[in-house]
Formats: structure tokens, C-alpha cells, sequence
């Protein structure tokens, strides 16, 4: 037997025909986005604005599992009609104004040509003000709803960008009947439901984007809402009252999509959930074990028994039971740009993406602390533990005679120690971590960058097995539903493993030279994050030309 | 009549004629050192390191005065019998350990070959240890040596190097019967000197850099110099008990050069001085005037009558009675790297020296603060306020958007702030600033840096009329010792000039942006560079990101 995971990154969609015996991967398909920038509709006017247009992802639907399948018939054994089920992840929060048809709004030709009625992409940093809005008003008089996700909520999130809309594009917020996350709106497609009320939704976008808690009755409640703008609470009737957790069904293949693919119809859709949910899923996420994806931002992903108490950890982006695994508490950090700094750096400002290459060859040459640099990780601001959109990028250290792969290497050790500074305040508040799988593209390319992550964090950073864990454990998550394996952890077992023989193990001489670095960084770090509103950053950079004199000594 | 100017830069010498009448610069011999990098030695393991081989400065000196005499022969009327005196400026501090036949060691087979016998450039920072040995000394037993002097003495001056030589090279140090700064080792060569006894050496030099007042009865006194190191108050014997300002001269042209050089025996040959000291002079400088020369790195000269009392001026490297003109205070503030920074950038991290001009016309582009970037100009320490060689350059405020031109930008912009902080510290203790005349290449070439520096500080910048101002007041010095002048206000009148028609104004809209983003340099500025022990530092990045969304509405 055999499930599809279907897998909505930035800017590409891939679709992965999986083995439910052993999760063996039996075809790919990948398909790029056609519209934008890279998939991204971006405003030159707006740094902030990153949107998505709806008419790509059903384009990428179709075209991604049918190159699948087409992948999968070279194997001997496969057959479309032994697909028993299907699951999907996307990014998220990334929700998509639609009409009473669960139509998005983009897909009309009136609204097409204008970037709010599209899909407000995860990354969207246009509603910074409503953000703090929500965060200040949550703070006055709900400060539950805030409590499990940092005591900040996000411009990337759902109520921010909806309330954005509401201010900015009002005819939008009017023209749209409801909100549905591209996580639930896709399944919701492939089980042909038209009408968004009947949308099933997924407790982990519903609980770590949109304040949803089965504690409080479901979604903010109206009075809350009605404070932001009394539209929200009017919205809110629209919305949902019940998300779910994997247990639950999205509906099944509706005859149309089931012969557009070529699928049986009636086989089961796993509620969708976020693409860093379900990798953490394919990576083997279980109590005791942090899931890193490492692409161009990173997200952490940990479990904790739903019998337990898990405490509101300060600075963490989402605490949410059932979110990941069925039965546990979904734990959520990140860092909001990591590949993307790089990216940034070697493509933006020097201008050569082929230095990549070079920089980390020569990067690798380096001995921890020999550069005398030291960056923060916040272009992008920071997500974890400061939860602050409103920090940027330093680099300090720098003299006459700075390579550029001394820069590149200190941007690699900033994102290590934001890292740390997750994996620390994981454990201060008792969530244990004993072992760190990480997944995605960087983490299976870069072994510089691995071993810098084990260096500063003191773990030993192991490797997910599979290079499209999202996509498996969207598949993972739909043979559990289609009754292959009992239970998620039977699954995971069967379907999921390590890269073999990949193991990247801390150093004790360097770690003692970045347990150094780490200090400093976090001076910084707290002096900027306003943390320490009394700093005394004298010693900082005499600090750092001592700890490099003694590397190159 | 005419007068020699020889000015001894960091990478080249250069030889001017010029009419003592009217300052008219009739030729010009310019002649790279053949040595090193560029000129300078370097030591792969130790970037702090720079020396300079004599060899190189006795080839260049005969070069290119023969250049500068050949091309000046085009100009009718000019005749090299009618050259009545010669004027040396170098870079300083710059000490070169001789043997008793005042001959450098490094021109002796035997120590050829050993960087601690060469001539140890003014950018030469590997005694930091003994500068800050010599300033804890000063400041427990002789406050009054390092009080005009910002309090601190620096790794680039005189007894830092020769303690480090001690301490490093002994045997250098025990081989070298004196130590002569190369702006006084110059003109004794033309003289035919071969006594370092007999050096006359400048209270330039003396006074800036080997803590020598007459008030004090010249040199720090053995019993300071013996808390050192013994043997450095045995070699105070060997050295000088007098130093003069430029009414004295530094000997006569000895037959020998004379024959040479196809010039005149016996005419005079001015006091050496600091490049920069006679460079003010070349440009003007009176009181009430300060002259900026802007190169790789800056010097700041004013003059205060010594009539007057001058405070002792904290951070200011340096108040000594007739360093620049006779009769008068030298004072000299600095920033250790300007157009190092750019080159470094530019050359050093994006590696395309083509870019200058095309970052330069992007950079133009841009409006104060839009680029949401500070950075500060500390990428070889700072010299002027701070006085510390441990300090580092910083940038803060990148995002993943974040270009090279803005980086470029905010580079200029750093050392334009560091300006403004020398400009500030000067008027806050009763220096009068009227004017700002600017000289150098990077204040003849960059519009930009020349617009953003009178936006910065708020003064008006002009530029100086010679393209050599520093081998012109080296001129000037001989033709007032030669008779040509009564004195050097009446020279200066007739020699220098302003570049016509120049006048960088300072743009209100500008100095608003400006006055906002200085105030954020001072907080960093007095944060990282010890001012400050208890900074709050929470708004910086936020009221960066304000700056930028204002710039950009």
C-alpha cells in the first residue's frame, strides 16, 4: 500500500508517493510556482509584502502528484489505485480570503489583479502594527490567549493579517466571506467541500496562528475580537468552532480530483498541518527529541506527553496540544531567517551565487574565533525567544582585514547560537532534549555549518533520513488515518530513519572557544533584544580580539 | 625662487617645486617603494605588523626630486641653482633604529632581513601591550606626560615601538645605537649628518608622539623610561635632549646630495614634521581653520596661539607648543582608518576595486537614513575621542533586503560621524572652529563624502587648493627659513589657496536625518567604547527602522 504526502513549500510544491510498509519513496514530483518572484508576488514599494497566488497551488496540485505517480510507475509493484490516502502540509500562517463557495477571492477575475485578495504568505511582514495591537490588547484583558505563545503574537499570523486587510484593503475584507489557512484549504479542495464552514481545520494552525484553544472555547472570543475591529467578531461566526488534531479525517477524494489524478475517490485526507509539523513527523519527532528544519528560516519542533504539564515558556512561539502528534503537546520555536541569511549575504551583497561554494571551503578553513567576529541572526528580526519582527542584523568585529569568509562564517555561528538560545530555554522550563535530528536541504548539504550547530549548542546534531521529511510525514500522517500503521509512533518507526552514519558530535576544544563567543552574543543579544536595559558592551570587542588572538595563537 | 617639498607617504614619496612668490607648483616626481606591499612590509601571521625598508626611502628621495627638478625644467624660468631651501614631511610616528653612524640597521646586511630593523611604519600595532604598559605607568607615576595627549598613549608611537622591540627583538634593540623618526632621519641625510646625536629632530614628531615638552625638560625622564625597562633610560642618553619647531633648521644640503641632486650645497633644509602637520600647512591652517586630511586614514589639525592657554582636551592625541606652526598650538585629532574602511570594503570583502565609483553612484542615490544601517568607524581602532586601538567596526540594521551601496553608505557615513565627534570634543573646550578645510585625495574625489560630511557635522566643508598640500607646506617651510617670507602666515597668504569655486553646505533637511542617526552613533559609540557602562540599547534598532520608514514615505 501506498500514500501521497503532498508537501506547499515557499516556492515550489512536491508531491511524494511513499511505501506505508517502509516508507520507502517511490516518486517526486516538483513543481515551481508560476507567478512572482521565485512563487512570492512581492510589492517593490514593500519589503514587508509577500503574497502567494492560489491559482499556483492548484496548478502545482496536480501537475506535482501526477509527475509523482508518473515517478512511482517505474517501480515495480506501485499502482495509483493502491494509494490508500493522502495528506498535505503547507507554510503557514498563510491563510487565503475566499468567498461562500470557498472560492479564494484571487481566483475571481474582479480580485485577481490585487495582492490582498491573494494568499498572505507565512512570511508576510506587512501587519507588524496590528501584531502589537493584538499582543497589547491580549496583554490588557486576555493574556491567557498570549500566555503559550510567548506573550507576543506575531505579524505572521492569521488575526494580524486578517486585521491588516480589514485596515488596508477593506473592500477585500469585505468581499471575503471567510479565512482558510492553505494547510486546511488545500485538503479542503482534493475532498471537493464548497462551502468554508464545512472546512475541516487543523488545530495546528488553528492553535499556533490563530490564539484557537479548546480551554477557551475555540477562537478568540467575540468581545475580544470586537476591540481590534468589531468586523473580526462578525468574521468569527464565519470561521470554525472545532479544529482538529491528526486523528481526525479532512474528508475524502472527491470523484472530480480523484479522476483529475488518477486516484481511487473516497480514500482518506489527513488534516493538513503545517510543513515543519508534519516534517518533524517524517524526521521521527518524539518526546525527548528537538526536530530542526533548517531552510531559509528554521523551525524547532518538540513534543511533550499531553498527560503532563507543560509550562508557558517564555519567548516560545506555540505551545499547542495535539498540534504535532495526536496526544501531545506540539512545542514550536524558530529562528525567522537562517538559509535566507546566507542567501542574502553571498546573493544581495556580494553578488555571486556560485561563492557559496568557495565561502564555505574557505569558511571551513577557520578556527572558531580566529575572525574576531560576531553576528546577531535577526535579519529577519527574531522569533524565538525575543519574539521581536523589529530587530535587524549586526556584525561586529570587523577590521582592515575581514574576508568575506570570515563574514559568511560568523553569519553561520550567529544562526548556531540563536539556535542555542532556543534549545536553552527549552530546557530551563523542563522540556527535555535529548537528542537533535535536523532535516532539510541545509542540514543534509552544509557539514560546516552541522558541526558549528554541535560546536556551540554542546548536542550532537543527527539527520533526518529523508531529504522531503514534510512531504513524508504528510504521508506518514495519511496512512495512520487509512489504518496502515496503529498509531503515529508504530508509523514512525516503520517509515522514518536517520541518515545513516551521519552523526556530528561537539568538539571540546571548540566548544570551550564558542561557549565564549555564546557569551558575548548574548550580551548583545540581550542588550539589543531590551532584555538588559542597563548594559555595560565595553568589554565586548576587546573580548572578542582577545578570544582571537588566542584562536590564532 | 623656488623651494623643494618632500613628502614621504605610506606608499609612495613624493617631490614637488614650487614658487615661493605664488605657490605655483611647477614639478612633481612621484616614486612608488620598491619593497613589500605597496611599500610596506607585511608579516602573513601577524596583520598588525607593518614596516618600512630605508633602502626604499633613500631611492625615492633621489628619484623623485630628480622627477620633480626634470619636470619643473619645462617651466620657463625655472633653473635648479634658483632652489634656495628643501622641506621634508613623512609619516610619524615612524622611528628607525640606527647604528652610531646614524645608518638604519635594516641597510646592513646583517639585519637586512629582519622586520625589527627596518623602519616601523606609523600603522605598525603590533605594541598595544606597551602602549598600554606606558600609559598605566604615565597615569600611576606622570600624569602630566599623557594629559595632552588624551590621557592615553598609543601603539603607534614612539616608545610603544621601541619597548616592543626590546622586549621582542632584543637583539635589534641591543644593535641600535639610537632611533630616529624617519620625518628627522630625512633631512639629516640631506645634510650629510652621520651622528644621531646630531639629528635635529622636530617637536613634532617629539612632542606628539615621544611624550617631549619642554616643560618637563624634554624626553619622559630616566627614572620613568627605567620603570620600563632600564634599558630604555639608557638609550634616552643617545637620543635628544632638544626638539624644535620650524623656525629651526635641519641642517644645510651637503655637498654630496647637492652633486646628486644637481642643487645648490648649503642651502637650508627645514625641520621634518608629520605629513599631516605640514600638510595643514599646505592648506591653510590658522586658527580658528581646521584642515581634515582625508586618505586611508584622517588627521584633524588646528592651531591655538600659544599666547592662549589650551585645556587639556580629552582624547585628543595630541597639544604640543609649535608642532605645526611656530608660535602656536598644534593640536591633532585623527581617526586611524577613512578611506582604509571604503578600500576594505570595497577591494577587501566584495573583491572588485572596479566598484568604488559604481557604489559610489548608487550610494548617491540614497537618502539619510533610508538604508536603515549604522555602522561604526572603528575597523582599525579609534584614535580621536576614544583613544583605543582595541576597538572594532561594527554595522547593525541589515535586513535580507539590505544592498551593498547602502553598506557602502553607511561606511562613509560612520567615519563622517566620527568627524562630527572630533569637531564636537575641539569646540567643547573653547577650540574655535570657523571653517573646514579638507585636503587629500578622498576630499578632492568624493562629492558624496564630501556632501555627507557637511550634512553630518553641520560645517561647511572646502577643499584645499593643492592636490599636494603636504609636499607644499614642506615647501613653505623651506621658503620661510630660506629667507623667501618674513613668516609663515605672509607665506601661507601667497602659497595656498582654496580649490575655487568648492563649498560643500551643509543641506537642513539632511542634518535633521542626520542629528537623529548621530544621536544613535553616540549611544553605540559610548556603549561599545566604555563611556557608558549601563546602556539601554532596546531602542536603537527600532528607532533605526522609524528613521528608514520616515526616509523612505
Amino acid at each position: 500500500m501506498f500514500t501521497l504526502g503532498i508537501d506547499y513549500g515557499t516556492n515550489s510544491v512536491r508531491a511524494l508517493v511513499v511505501r506505508t510498509a517502509d516508507g520507502a519513496e517511490l516518486g517526486t514530483g516538483i513543481v515551481n510556482y508560476p507567478s512572482g518572484t521565485q512563487g512570492v508576488l512581492l510589492d517593490p514599494k514593500d519589503h514587508n509584502l509577500a503574497r502567494q497566488n492560489p491559482a499556483d497551488h492548484l496548478f502545482g496540485l496536480e501537475k506535482s502528484i501526477k509527475l509523482a505517480l508518473a515517478a512511482a510507475k517505474k517501480t515495480k509493484g506501485f499502482d495509483p489505485q493502491k494509494v490508500i490516502g493522502l495528506g498535505v502540509d503547507t507554510t503557514g500562517s498563510s491563510p487565503i480570503p475566499v468567498d461562500a463557495t470557498n472560492t479564494p477571492l484571487a481566483l475571481q477575475k474582479k480580485w485577481s489583479g490585487n495582492l490582498a485578495a491573494h494568499c498572505w504568505l507565512w512570511k508576510d511582514h506587512t501587519s507588524i502594527k496590528e501584531a502589537a495591537e493584538i499582543t497589547a490588547l491580549a496583554a490588557k484583558i486576555r493574556p491567557n490567549y498570549i500566555a503559550k505563545c510567548g506573550n507576543t503574537y506575531s505579524s505572521e499570523w492569521f488575526w494580524s493579517k486578517i486585521l491588516h486587510c480589514r485596515r488596508t484593503a477593506p473592500a477585500v475584507f469585505k468581499a471575503a466571506y471567510s479565512w482558510v489557512e492553505l494547510a486546511d484549504w488545500i485538503p479542503s479542495v482534493l475532498a471537493g467541500i464548497t462551502d468554508p464552514k464545512a472546512v475541516k481545520r487543523g488545530v495546528c494552525c488553528a492553535g499556533h496562528k490563530a490564539l484557537y484553544a479548546a480551554d477557551w472555547g475555540g477562537l478568540p472570543d467575540k468581545e475580544f475580537l470586537a476591540q481590534l475591529d468589531p468586523a473580526l467578531a462578525d468574521l468569527r461566526d464565519r470561521l470554525y468552532e472545532v479544529a482538529h488534531d491528526a486523528t481526525a479525517s479532512a474528508g475524502k477524494l472527491c470523484p472530480e480530483w480523484a479522476k483529475k489524478l488518477g486516484l481511487p475517490a473516497g480514500i482518506p485526507i489527513a488534516i493538513g498541518e503545517m510543513d515543519v509539523h508534519y516534517g518533524a513527523i517524517g524526521s521521527g519527532v518524539c518526546e525527548g527529541t528537538l526536530v530542526k528544519v533548517i531552510g531559509t528560516s528554521t523551525c524547532d519542533c518538540g513534543v511533550v506527553s499531553a498527560d503532563k504539564t507543560v509550562a508557558d515558556i517564555p519567548g516560545i512561539c506555540g505551545i499547542v496540544k495535539g498540534a504535532i502528534l495526536p496526544g501531545y503537546y506540539g512545542l514550536e520555536a524558530g529562528q525567522s531567517a537562517v538559509g535566507d541569511i546566507f542567501k542574502w549575504f553571498v546573493e544581495g551583497v556580494l553578488g555571486d551565487v556560485k561563492l557559496h561554494a568557495t565561502l564555505t571551503t574557505e569558511a571551513a578553513k577557520l578556527k572558531p574565533g580566529q575572525s574576531g567576529l560576531l553576528s546577531l541572526d535577526w535579519n529577519n528580526g527574531n522569533r524565538t525567544v525575543l519574539v521581536d519582527p523589529l530587530l535587524t542584523g549586526l556584525t561586529l568585529g570587523t577590521t582592515l582585514y575581514t574576508t568575506k569568509a570570515e563574514l559568511y562564517r560568523a553569519l553561520i555561528e550567529a544562526t548556531a547560537f540563536g539556535a542555542r538560545a532556543i534549545i536553552e530555554r527549552f530546557k530551563e522550563y523542563g522540556v527535555p532534549i535529548d537528542r537533535v535530528v535536523c532535516a532539510g536541504g541545509i542540514a543534509e548539504k552544509n557539514p560546516l555549518l552541522m558541526q558549528i550547530y554541535a560546536d556551540v549548542t554542546g548536542c550532537t546534531m543527527l539527520v533526518a533520513g529523508s531529504s522531503q521529511a514534510c512531504a513524508l510525514g504528510s504521508a506518514i500522517s495519511a496512512a495512520v488515518l487509512a489504518g496502515a500503521h496503529k498509531d503515529f509512533p508504530t508509523a514512525q518507526k516503520k517509515m522514518t530513519r536517520l541518515k545513516p552514519g551521519v552523526a556530528y558530535k561537539p568538539k571540546a576544544a571548540n566548544q570551550k572557544v564558542y561557549n565564549q563567543l555564546y557569551s558575548l552574543y548574548r550580551e548583545l543579544h540581550d542588550a539589543f533584544g531590551g532584555i538588559n536595559k542597563a548594559a555595560d558592551l565595553s568589554r565586548v570587542m576587546k573580548d572578542l580580539l582577545l578570544i582571537k588572538t588566542s584562536a590564532r595563537a
